[in-house]
């Protein structure tokens, strides 16, 4: 369960650190390509792909969910250039172990509140999940056909294997 | 514009640079926080926030908006247990450069699609974005009563400010 401590300090800190010594004010723009990733807090695409300040958009939602991410593609497709995808989902995601219904129960029990307007994205079959996600960016008509490559990363290992 | 040359290659071989190395396999669940970003290629949380692998739910969309990240901040207090959350916009940041209509009128002329259906979220004013996406998450009756914190990150200095 949470702590009752709030990280704000900790970040403020840790930020005045990079600030002092950042050095990349001056990044040039468009980028290539966008990544879709898990919110996991055990994933950090930077370190995990070899990312650079400056590299590529990163979109990041429970499960790398591609339908709700369709707003930031577009945008960034359209407006920003962007013309690759990278999709990423991960072993011991917690998409695995719940259901639309199950969520949307204890959400009415335990805040009195109805979530029926959302789509929470479950999924039972991690690398159909990914297979999904990858079709669902190859099909949709407001998305460019452009390269989409789907991976599971392992969160034991750090290790991306390629899916589709 | 893009390059016709796919970033999948480079991510592989950082990846396996990565994994080679990779002692975090059994990272600590659950996590106290969420940071929500927005996918811009210049900003790396982690580097700017001084974040480990294990820290906190990294949520990332086209202006870090809060109404886009609903879903995922459900799902990460419900099952996940967080318990706070930081908004991040930035200066420079692409939200602030097209209308709701503008792209509408693009995607309907470039690609001859309907996007009516899609709320792209742009903004005018970089810091009331963060006001507003902080009273989002503390008024939205899905999102629980706890503390909430926003900031702007300018990509100039790589310098978080806090604005509420």
């Amino acid at each position: 369960m949470a702590s009752t401590k709030s990280i704000v300090p900790e970040f403020e800190a840790a930020n005045e650190k990079y600030a002092a010594s950042f050095t990349k004010g001056d990044l040039p723009l468009p980028q290539d390509a966008i990544v879709l990733v898990c919110m996991d807090a055990r994933i950090d695409p930077a370190r995990a792909l070899g990312l650079e300040e400056g590299d590529v958009h990163v979109i990041r939602n429970a499960g790398g969910r591609a339908s709700d991410a369709l707003r930031s593609v577009v945008i960034s497709q359209q407006l920003l250039g962007t013309r690759e995808i990278v999709v990423i989902h991960h072993t011991d995601c917690g998409m695995l172990t719940f259901s639309d219904t199950d969520l949307k129960s204890k959400i009415r029990s335990d805040l009195g509140e109805d979530a029926d307007h959302i789509a929470f994205l479950p999924f039972k079959d991690l690398k159909q999940s990914v297979r999904d996600d990858v079709s669902f960016l190859k099909k949709n008509s407001l998305v460019l056909d452009i390269p989409v490559t789907g991976y599971v990363y392992d969160v034991k290992t750090g290790k991306i294997e390629k899916v589709e």
